[in-house]
């Protein structure tokens, strides 16, 4: 690993040959295969970018130069290039993170992994830099093929178009995917031109044409700005990107050619005005595992053997997404009208199962999340009922599409939320704890959260039962875990979990929090504080069953893995003073922050989403005479360290409860 | 009006030769302009519209087939000929909706304003009607050039483009204009369409081009279906929207010119695979103080006189707008930094004056909300702070965009939402009832919402200096008012407007419900129960004043004009308990549902939202002793009705006030 060692900052590149850069792309392929494999993360993408990022950097002059990656998750070779080589710790507390973070370095500029925003960004920093008079800066935007699918891109490409006079290359990474194939037309066209004769043949002599353009053909070039495409269609393909729009467009360029990507690069760094640059890449790229890999060419993966590519250390347990793929199928089998959308995300949310069975039944709409929403009430409209698979965190993209045109118009879709609540290591943008907060602002809609993969297929199924509003169903990342029986199902749906001994504390447990929920109520009775669990199922209305508990206790802990504001607890406090019921509520949840990457437990415990925490609270309560508490008895567990800093039991029960004003 | 009169239903639009249709267009001309000069409305959109939508009536077989309209302000003209001809009440409770309405017509399909979401919605009922075998079904989009800005337009025809076999047209009404000039590089190649030689021909001669075209003619098209477009070239522009996509395209074709419209329609019909048709038109046609108008062409009016097109009964009194307009006029004088985005609405917004004095510090980027919010972090992270005008209702389709690309990247961009809260009689899908509620969830963001014209100066002012955060300023749509003053500003920021007597309750109004507050007030002190009344000005974070001066009181009203749920209250209660501070607090607001198209005042009346029922609720829960008040006297006011429903005062002293389980 000698030539990577010595790189620490991109301008290290400027004193290698071509010869010396292709070396480092094959260190520095060999170096990511060994530590993802080590660390789980994204291979695919990566591999595919390893000279395409090279020549961007031997280009132009990060930081002073941003460069914007478009999802961000093809951004391991850069940080390389940007000093930071020690991928030991890549995604876990305190070591990398999987995206760009500008707090790891100036040369990160957008951390969001939501996908199809870079031109935005790109089109909003070269617009700055342009006003500013600091025409020196260059503003670079990698985009994906898959991304180019996603409606930002178009009103950004719309808006580059309309302002000429800026500097920024916008470097089409094509390697024909996002997670699977990209779709749509615009798929169909690049996939003619990556095919086509032109680039057929560049790709095989593009170094010796490249080779022949010196400065004076670039002067030549940067004579016709503004001019027609003559001189450039010499060497490139007379089919262009987005041709109503008319920007400038430099491709198809094979984008493991170090020498032409180098080249056409520096042409469009001259140019002084918006530039396409199209690469064709392939994810993966000389990985042979990955690239025999259909499915997605590992484009995320857990930790695998190097050597093969399988994985190691794999649970084999059953996930929330292989429940929810199985159910999906058997309701498929008994019902024609339901269709299944993905935004480009067939595998990952379950829906290949149902695809393969009922492959006319399955519409992938590209990364177009506001698309699918809307896309959906049109199908409700026309009698069938969708199932919108899609990950919680991009559901933020639709939220007027499903207040819109599915709420508003009352139609039967179901949105069905994979990696909702804290999923860890992909970080900030990646958890899914805005869903709940954020949909049930929604009028008419019906949200469930299951607690174990028996409640997922039976409120799956309750859902699509619903033909005149939206339903969600919405669940975490990773293995379902094991089930967690009822002790009794109320008239209402609601599942009581535990049973208190007394009318203290009355738990509500949303979803997967159910389980905290019973351990909270487990170290209560052994404080002598009876505590009653229920899960809801449905938490969007709020059902009876939580009104009449919440009357008869002292103290309602309502536990939900998303954002404490304005989330399902709000909701059922409200619910319950309008009720005339004024119980306390303290509403337990994720702080109202970004999150950083770190392991799930890691997370919920710095949230204080742990039975300890939550039970240590609720004693301090009952101590503090906050809370009257109905039988509290006085052999306390010597497990609560803490609470010796809380006034003693003894004192807190010598008095009388106090009231608290009303 | 003999020949609208005979129209009840669209097919009796099949007996009409073209020279009575060309008469019926003059008659529902005439009607447009007598009729929504006396109510207000969308004019000039619908008369843009009126030929175009006599030939889809005369062509497609609604509601078979379902026409959707992109956006639906331009739905005047198929309401007449739908059965809807009385425009007597239009826009006000009980009348005609200004927008499509399912509860009215079979015939409407589609309500929402929002635009760009017609192309998602009839690929979605396409797909429908195809995979369930109702191909004699077709879907016709009437979508105009402006909503083509919007990035879900581009998602939905990169999906339509993809899956040939359904019915489904797509009218590009295209008149050049959203509310102002479309932008963006498609608006210049529509332009360019516009003004070619092959359009300017067939405008002159389309009437005998289109006569020529007989049912054989047809045939051979239809016989070219997936074929080349030969036969096609031969009286359509070579030129083609979205050529990427290999839609098919007929047009450039005279909006105006009825023969020809219906000719293009039917090849469109009987094509049996998607097919744009092009269709030139111009907004306010044939009304000439419309087309006069350069700025949007009576895009919408209020109530004028039809002769002169002159505003009638105008106040004339200052706007919301003109306060925001004025001041950001003054802060561009200061700060060269501060720049001005807006998705289309320059002047609705208030952004005219400071377009005109920095013409360079103003970018319309089009219908384009996602775009406009990450691009303005692009443009903070250039060193700029951007200033996003918008209508409240429309931030509904950002919420990704200013959480994960502002908040996370804590760009310094200043969000101010125009006609938030109940906006009257646009309908469910203009009221801005939505935005402090899901703002809320963004993490940083700093949120105001000022009483009146002073407070928004101060406000706004105040977010310019927020450089690390989103920060947003919203205001209701309407006449300011006159000034609130407080009697007390509090060190952090905090108007006391009405220090009350006694103890007894705290009202925290919000934006302009802080008046409704104040009468509140007055009419708790007639009942011997003190109120303070506070505004916060900045209601995002909760200020420290409004948990000191809760703990005081024993009991909070917060009145938001946002939807309860998930609103500001929760959150104040929220932040009230986790400072230990367990004062009841009742959060008004609007209720959880769509709210339908009434005047401002009707719609807050039925919410409850008027001083007299606060008022009385509050009397009801201290004479229910709900609320133990501090210092209640015997001289209730008599005009209190509804209080003989309660328990009377004397029954409800003379016991304890009740400590209710907490």
């Amino acid at each position: 690993m000698s030539l990577l060692s010595s790189i620490s900052h991109p301008r290290d590149l400027d004193a290698l040959s071509i010869a010396e850069l292709e070396a480092l792309a094959r260190e520095i392929r060999a170096f990511l295969v060994e530590n993802v494999a080590r660390s789980g993360g994204h291979l695919g993408p990566n591999l595919g970018v390893v000279e395409l990022t090279l020549a961007i950097h031997r280009v132009f002059d990060s930081p002073n130069d941003p460069v914007v990656f478009d999802t961000g998750h093809q951004s391991y070779v850069h940080k390389l290039l940007t000093g930071r080589q020690d991928f030991s710790r890549l995604r876990s507390r305190g070591g990398l993170a999987g995206y760009p973070q500008r707090s790891e370095s100036a040369h990160d500029v957008v951390e969001s992994s939501h996908a199809s925003s870079s031109l935005s960004w790109a089109d909003g920093i070269s617009r700055a830099f342009a006003h500013t008079g600091r025409t020196d800066r260059h503003v670079v935007a990698v985009v994906g093929d898959g991304s180019l699918t996603g409606g930002m891109t178009w009103e950004a490409l719309n808006n580059i178009s309309d302002d000429n006079d800026r500097n920024l290359v916008i470097v089409v990474n094509d390697n024909g995917r996002s997670y699977a194939p990209t779709i749509g037309g615009m798929a169909r066209f690049l996939n003619k031109v990556r095919t086509g004769d032109t680039y057929r043949s560049l790709h095989e002599g593009s170094a010796s044409l490249f080779g022949r353009l010196g400065p004076a053909a670039r002067a030549v070039y940067r004579g016709l700005r503004g001019g027609t495409h003559g001189f450039l269609s010499r060497f490139v393909n007379n089919e262009a990107l987005y041709s109503n729009l008319d920007i400038k467009y430099l491709g198809p360029v094979d984008g493991y050619d170090l020498e032409a990507m180098i080249e056409t690069l520096r042409l469009a760094k001259e140019y002084g005005a918006p530039v396409i640059v199209h690469a064709i890449t392939e994810k993966g790229r000389g990985y042979e595992p990955a690239r025999l890999d259909e499915a997605d060419q590992f484009h995320a993966v857990g930790k695998i053997d190097p050597a093969t590519g399988r994985p190691v250390g794999s649970s084999g347990s059953t996930s929330w997404t292989d429940v929810f793929a199985s159910e999906l199928l058997a309701a498929g089998e008994q019902r024609s009208d339901v269709v299944a959308i993905t935004a480009a995300m067939l595998r990952p949310t379950g829906l290949l199962p149902f695809a393969q069975r009922f492959p006319e039944r399955v519409l992938d709409v590209g990364i177009a999340e506001q698309h699918a929403a809307a896309a959906s009430a049109g199908l409700a409209f026309g009698g069938l009922h969708p199932v919108v698979a899609i990950y919680a965190t991009f559901m933020n993209r639709a939220f007027d599409q499903v207040l819109m045109d599915v709420a508003l118009h009352r139609a039967g879709v179901t949105f069905v939320l994979d990696r909702a609540g804290v999923t860890g290591p992909d970080g900030p943008s990646h958890h899914g704890i805005w869903d709940l907060a954020m949909l049930q602002l929604v009028p008419n809609i019906r949200i469930a959260a299951p607690r174990d993969g028996e409640r997922l297929r039976e409120v799956f199924r309750e859902a699509l039962d619903v033909d005149d509003a939206p339903t969600v169903v919405r669940y975490p990342k990773g293995s379902v875990g094991t089930e967690l029986p009822a002790v009794e199902r109320r008239a209402d749906g609601t599942d009581v979990l535990v049973r208190g001994e007394s009318d203290d504390v009355l738990i509500v447990g949303i979803g997967p929090m159910a389980r905290l929920a019973v351990d909270v109520a487990d170290r209560l009775r052994a404080q002598g504080i009876g505590a009653t669990v229920i899960d809801p199922r449905w938490v969007v209305p709020v059902v009876p069953s939580v009104v009449e508990l919440a009357a008869s206790h002292r103290l309602v802990i309502t536990i939900e893995d998303g954002i404490r504001v304005g989330g399902i607890g709000t909701r059922i406090r409200q619910v319950l003073r309008e009720a005339g019921v004024d119980t306390a509520v303290d509403e337990l949840g994720l702080p109202d922050e970004f999150i950083d990457h770190a392991e799930r437990d890691e997370i919920l415990e710095d949230a204080g989403l742990t039975a300890a925490k939550i039970a240590h609270d609720v004693v301090s309560q009952v101590l503090g005479t906050r809370i009257p508490i109905a039988r509290p008895h006085a052999d306390a567990d010597p497990d609560w360290a803490d609470a010796a800093d809380a006034p003693t039991r003894s004192e807190a029960t010598d008095g009388e409860p106090q009231a608290r004003g009303r």
